[in-house]
């Protein structure tokens, strides 16, 4: 039986690491990054080693830097007194896609999750408890993940804040668009009735 | 509207490259590998630095070499006489696998594609005839993809070895393991009736 030879095993071994990569398709991977040039394997291999002094965290809300400083907390077209907390970086790019938010980021850095021995202490909250003051923030828009780990993270944001006098929200659960109702899972259906709205 | 930061704009791009790979993959991949830590990403830029210097390709049959020299060319208990045609590298780890195989493979570097520009003059058909001659090969198997550039080039290599005394056979077409009739489709369907064998 032949085996893949070490390097290519190794290769396989960190493109497999990748969110929702497994074996066969790290394989697949790997091979197609085989049959490129040698400049394309450096570019690549020049933009990883590159990701720490190229792509820096805001120290405030931790959100991606770009060349000219932190999108958000430097604007001054943006409400600086709406904060919505995001788990990631990544969702924020989410949001500004959908053009509706105009206020601030706060990045936690994660969800609670028990399973993953990942506790309150992990996240950055006194960081948006010491922003709150500093920016004297009107607004928190919860956006997390409709997961057990979002709702977990949620409600204990919420118990951190509930001795200010903050308005509250978390994004609205319901149908997602186009969706067919008998495709629709019963959890989400449950939270769309009890959420329902007068039309 | 907030763009990605140059930097990481251009791994995203980099990772688009990859097989099946999508701009939001690409960009779930980005993301993930920012979270790395710097050991991680500097071991997959290592990885890719050295791809050329630790995986080469054996000058006869142009599959991957180990650590010991081809596998197959050294190999003195495999069938000589017997040659394997794939497409590329990977094809033979899928075929040694199945166990099934025990002659040797030619890895002719592609398939004809007139869509693509991919002419004969760019598969190793040349090298596979030397081959034959110097093994004094008896039988030939092709063992190409069932798609319409793996038959343009099964029947193109037919033609170029039609005035040898080989043995010249293709891998055999019809139903899937484990597959249901209902699920299986048209052309799948058709060539295993015209394949249909005596029970």
């Amino acid at each position: 039986m032949m085996h893949f030879p070490e390097h290519l095993s190794k290769l396989i071994q960190v493109l497999r690491k990748l969110p929702g990569v497994g074996n066969k398709s790290a394989e697949r991977f790997a091979f197609h990054i085989l049959s490129w040039s040698c400049e394309q394997q450096e570019e690549m291999a020049d933009l990883l080693l590159n990701i720490k002094d190229k792509l820096k965290s805001c120290p405030e809300c931790g959100c991606l830097i770009g060349e000219k400083g932190c999108f958000f907390c430097s604007s001054k077209t943006r409400n600086q007194q709406m904060i919505c907390v995001i788990a990631n970086q990544r969702d924020a790019f989410a949001i500004e896609e959908t053009h509706e938010y105009h206020g601030v980021y706060h990045v936690l850095g994660g969800l609670l999750s028990p399973l993953s021995r990942r506790g309150p202490q992990m996240l950055s909250i006194p960081k948006l408890k010491e922003r709150i003051e500093s920016l004297q923030a009107k607004e928190i828009v919860i956006a997390l993940d409709s997961t057990l780990e979002g709702d977990a993270t949620a409600l204990h944001l919420k118990k951190e804040l509930e001795n200010t006098p903050l308005r509250i929200s978390r994004l609205a659960f319901g149908l997602p668009m186009g969706s067919a109702l008998d495709y629709v899972d019963g959890g989400t259906l449950a939270r769309a009735f009890s959420s329902r709205n007068q039309f």
